[in-house]
């Protein structure tokens, strides 16, 4: 089974599915859909500790190589995810290289960082878990998409121990005065994207992008991006229900468009 | 808010959704997607009691009537999922009148039944819940899906205090030597149905069947059919995260169907 | 600490608590109010056994003896809740001997009963858990609350093995053809309560009966009741919170009676 | 279904309800007792983020507005309870204006804050949730219970974006060297509360109180609070219970008085 | 990855994990400890359906074949586990011919049973999951350990369906008037499972047993038993810390030996 | 029953149990195997706060004194537990005296820290919980393992209001350049752990430490240490349950050592 870093490091696009319902055969199922990676998020999905352990074990069923979105750039939070058995962590709001710095000290071993010993869960996928072997094994990505990280893109993402970017849309453009939306039509907008893309190529990082529909994560893939995620299982399944009732009754539900 | 009997003797066919995740984030979203009522389902789904509660919780927010697809024809199963607030029940595999009565003891309280007093969930969505008033809200469903149950059709149907016949066309199908299938496309099989929804006719109780696609619903719709249920949360999840990935990928996971 | 049965048989009238609210901290708030005993009611209450196991510990810590009222007169039910450390089952709806018998099998091992040998928790409590010394401590509780159990009266509680008659005055009204309440205020009720006192003095057996307030626990006691629950944490909390937001607002809220 | 906003802002004072039970079913119990508003508490109540989804759905129900105390003044606490669907937030221990303006930056979106993008379920609520809307809606409540919180209730206060004052009267008394009571009766701990009345009323924000009983609610809305919650879920329960066991025996428990 | 069939018909003794602790962490520690099969045990064990399915999950992860103990015989509750993806049943004491068919029943789809349709979980585990191929997978054993059940153990054991015999040695002393020991050490309790053993010989089915230690599991290997389940993770946990602190400070906790 | 500080400040050695299973029922299992105390590790151990209440309250039957190690040096971790009923804390990489105070700061009421009041569980335990009590009984410990604390133990353990030091050697070997072990082998290890043993003498607090065995346990007594702790309850469970299928089998299972 290739890792997450492996995966990621093939040299293809990747497509990643994102967690946000908080339960353990909910997230086996996303697991069985043929995405590269999962990631469950604990930062707006409904997720908290409690859930995550068992939603872990529930993709480690499928071989899926997982993130954990964080709720914050935390130690503690960072480390107990990687501890029961996450394979990345993806970092939000990283807004300097200081900042960047912090979520490495919590996600590598020493002498990269200073993770605590204790990969409860994590040392079951190799025969040698070693501290070296789970640095390795460990993929970080830092979220851009404050105006603040954006300025700071190349100093965040030279940083040693970031993998990757991971570009919000919806607050890379609310922190620039935007409607908070997935979908990238406004030209600023792309352009804060484009620029974050162009700094991951100048540091030699992965780039990563959530996205609202297939069709977005095509044009992402195009456009060099590695890494796209694919909105959520909430909206997934909300959509998908909804678009069924819609066939037969011609009823429309009008819930938010956020899950 | 209609009740799920109002809702249902509108004279009008009503689709509704199936929870089988057990989570009350994914029965609150399926409560928010245009259903006219949603079934809890606890014997194929992967609920147990302790989940099914907050998930009828989660369906009340949105005001969205629920059955409960008990596990068995168990007194004790039908009268805790009424306590907890389901507003209807799904029997399955009701063979003939003495199952059907036994449903109906346990559903209703007397004189009509010798369900036991203790509507603690229940009891909050009426002003003045008494025996009577929950006896006529409670809305109960006798599945017809073995042979035996076939030809006893018309003794489950008139027996007093049953509303509606809901069918299984995967286990109609199986126990009748033919392959499980949602959709029903063998001769044999549609006669099956048909036979069901005429008793249904004949005694004057709804007619229901659980379908795999709205195509199917609307078919059944269109036959006459007052309940039809739409696939599940699983499998409309699956499917769609499936169907994504394949549009940017190619890629088809391959996992069963039943999910 | 006292048992269950050291409580029960010192010959002073007890009072119960009763655990509706699944939640081990209001377990343990219950258990420590100064009760005699607490009930954890998984027929009515919402309690399922995932979650009737940590009520069970949280009520172990107080020492509080505990019943468990199981949903039906089910083996597997009342040997789980036994195995799970309860003190005492009561069985509700038992109408006849057979019933007692089938109740008494469950409840006890061999030569007593045919209960399944496995006290993973129960056997916490004694330095040395033999059959004997289970059985003996196991209190099992018959409702009498049914025309029919009424009339069988004296056959349930002459059955060996049987402890007590708890009624369920509730049940015991509307099954009568009376509003199901659970103070006793008319002839008809009293004497049916009174009938079943007097059977189990016939019989020897304690005699027990659910309360709607402390006043109506010490009618019962004097009438020479050796148990009496009380209410239930959710009536209470509901009462208690509704009087103090009147005092202050004069709105009364218009909740059912039942929880 | 009046928002809290709306709720607080009518003119008229409030009583709102406690929730430190952990559990779906005792938080639906809450918000149908009458109070204006519920608060969940996760910062002494022993509730976690796993257990707060679901009461907060329980509390949906009702249609009660929500504030959901977080543990401590932490961007990710705010961001995560407001997504789940809380209308307000309580920040315990608000020293000065630097942390006010972190509770705002965690509770509002650009251009107010910097509330990271996802209302997951907060949006439900709104035929369309923006940005805009998202910020009117959220209520921020800074306690102010410390000396140095005291000291600097102005600066606190007149922060934008800070609604409300909410006191803590036992860390109120403790900080300033009496016994950590809620019930006000000394005349330092007295003049305190008045001092941060009065700095409510220069400031323009609504003042708040935890309360031990009616009487105290009656004390302080007369008083001119705007906001008064009363004692919890777990203080009633308790108090109820051992009331009613004292009545029919004459004992009393000796439990503490904090839950 | 061998199925359970395939592992217990490879002609070669067996050794199960027995997991009695309610935690999908435990489970997956018992799924990596090199067990042939782990059986979740829902009878003695305090894992109720709520928790048992995420334990599935866990065990999944390590591809460990599992067995589910159902409390009873009952058609729901080995529905339930098979659809959640056990892929063998032990149901308790059986007592006849009977008792057997009905566990075959609901063990196996038609025609040779009239399990209903829906392998939720199941279904994963297969390209292509047809009742034939889930009544093939499908391991069903017998507990025969009541006196009753020893006399029929031939009626029972050529039940077709019926794969093996599964001895309970505590409940079989205790039926048989001896005490309720895992350890066979009498020459009647010795004899009592030789007879069984002899009765599954003739009968072409396989033979289990649960056993206390290493030492009883290879004297019955030995003998001939095809499975021997090893004590539990409940009593090897306990035992090791006890025997730990014994070492360190020569004090030997006192609890019962049952968990 | 002794509190934790009466255990620790008795004069003899003692030894702890580690519960990182998130289940109550392994926490009382564990509580009742005789150990001195036990730590619920919810900074590797797989427990979050919502399972971490549940596990205080199943160690409170048994009256084992606990600790939570938290997560990290965060006021609220801090407070939440202690809240819950936690004796002791243990604060992991605790590098300085600025940090140490911090954690005296969270753990304290005034005016020896700012610990906010609200003992919900806590206060269950006294007859009179007051600020002085809680102060009195809480037992704080700080983990000194990395390089800087080793160079910063002096002031660290000087600080006013913390009991003791606790090694992780794991971190000490990992931070100084060596593999990450509990085992205390090489030379530079073992000065290391000295050097903080003869701070703890120096400064008059308690000294602890991590042990892998029973044998580890014993040396570290022997040179003086006053808190041991031993493996933890997924590792005597794996090791155990190894253990027993290797004797049956020859075959080891080959995962991790670090669960």
């Amino acid at each position: 089974m290739a890792t997450l870093r492996e995966t990621l490091e093939a040299g293809r696009p990747t497509v990643g599915g994102w967690a946000s319902i908080p339960s353990p055969f909910a997230a086996e199922l996303m697991g069985r859909c043929g995405y590269d990676w999962v990631c469950i998020d604990t930062q707006h999905g409904l997720v908290g500790y409690d859930q995550m352990v068992p939603m872990l074990q529930a993709l480690a069923i499928t071989g899926t190589p997982t993130f954990v979105r964080v709720p914050w750039n935390r130690p503690d939070q960072i480390m107990k995810a990687l501890d029961a058995g996450a394979h990345g962590i993806i970092v939000p709001m990283v807004n300097n290289a200081e900042e960047a710095r912090r979520a490495v000290e919590a996600a590598k071993y020493p002498p990269e960082g200073s993770r605590s010993w204790g990969p409860i869960r994590a040392a079951f996928e190799l025969d040698d878990y070693t501290p070296e072997a789970g640095n390795r094994r460990t993929v970080l990505a830092a979220m851009i998409e404050t105006p603040e990280g954006v300025r700071n893109a190349d100093e965040i993402l030279s940083t040693p121990g970031i993998d990757a970017a991971y570009i919000g849309p919806s607050d890379l453009a609310l922190g620039h005065g935007m409607a908070p939306v997935l979908a990238v039509r406004e030209a600023e907008h792309e352009q804060l994207v484009r620029s974050i893309l162009d700094s991951c190529r100048r540091n030699g990082v992965l780039a990563g992008i959530h996205c609202d529909s297939a069709q977005t994560v095509q044009r992402w893939h195009d456009l060099g991006f590695d890494l796209a995620s694919l909105s959520s299982d909430a909206v997934l399944l909300r959509e998908a229900a909804t678009a069924a009732v819609r066939q037969v009754t011609g009823r429309a539900a009008g819930v938010g468009d956020y899950a």
